[in-house]
């Protein structure tokens, strides 16, 4: 029997200001509204009703189940994926995204088609693994009226290398993707638009 | 271009105790935590922080997207579906649900296949369509801790018949299906906790 977790312990804040356990070197917008620029970024687990003071943004996401991926991906994936806060993963990045109203009216086989075939997210994820380690985190449904539909949390060690290519290079690739996307910095913070007709374009950050 | 509804207009609120549109004439749990009997239901739209002073209960869902329907289903269900608020639907029942760990542990194409084959979800809804309408509201990701994972909320005419059969006999069918239910009676509450593997067993009612 697999475990219930509790609403509040797959809650999550970002808040960015002034204080923070990680520093914000880059943020860069694709689409859509510009995040206010700051210096440092927090996360904070569990409820939080009101931004802490001088804060300049915050970002509500929680975990849930997977929408889209199969028992033998999962497994696939499940098998090859590390946690979040290894010793080594010092640098992050945070990419928030916002769907438009036609990719939410879709059925769910018009929706994994974009996701296996156009985005190919599970096959472009899988070769990021064990190096990055994500979480994602759904705000659409939260009813707290969130600028973004998700926010998705990498983190890796500096100079992650991926083959014979290097995380920044992974980012041009990338550039054809949905979601990952990443700078090796502290922590970077981007955030994009997607539409389904749209999402082969755009990554929030150039290689 | 499909409008965006905004998540405060998605946002419902169900709210027992002594006063509401709706008189509850019937509650029965078939399996989980008993909610308080209360004399009748409110209905409200938007944020409720609180629920109202002397009130029973208060369970929250928002409507979202579809998770599992197929474009040529979702075609068939629109053509054939009518909204809420007729005014002769005067019989309404609410179904509220919490679905357990394992279930939220499947990948989609597991879900999907109970959904399909084991429910028969769709082809159930079909049959009842015109006559029952029918809102999905999905309290898991909302992080206040709800009790239940889903909602459902039917609407129908007093003596609502279907072919051959009364809505009182289709419950009986739908005994072994896995939410849609009712009472002919004005507002009907009921609740269970399902399983992956004891989704054929109990309806919220008898017929």
């Amino acid at each position: 029997m697999t475990a219930a977790i509790a609403p509040a312990d797959r809650l999550f804040s970002f808040v960015a200001g002034s204080a923070g356990q990680w520093r914000i070197d880059a943020m860069r917008c694709v689409a859509g509204e510009v995040l206010a620029c700051a210096p440092m970024l927090s996360i904070i687990a569990g409820q939080t009703a009101e931004p802490p003071a001088a804060s300049a943004w915050l970002l509500r996401g929680i975990t849930s189940n997977e929408r889209y991926v199969l028992r033998e991906e999962k497994v696939a994936l499940v098998s090859k994926q590390e946690g979040l806060g290894r010793a080594r993963s010092s640098r992050a990045a945070l990419i928030p995204i916002r769907k438009n109203a036609a990719w939410w009216a879709l059925a769910h086989d018009e929706c994994r088609a974009i996701f296996e075939n156009q985005s190919a997210h599970i096959a472009i994820g899988m070769k990021f693994l064990p190096a990055i380690a994500r979480r994602l985190h759904h705000c659409r449904d939260l009813g707290t009226g969130e600028p973004f539909d998700f926010l998705t949390w990498f983190e890796y060690a500096p100079g992650t290398r991926l083959r014979s290519k290097t995380w920044s290079s992974c980012c041009a690739h990338l550039r054809n993707g949905l979601t990952l996307s990443a700078k090796s910095t502290s922590a970077s913070a981007g955030h994009c638009h997607e539409t389904p007709t749209e999402n082969m374009k755009g990554s929030p950050w150039n290689s």
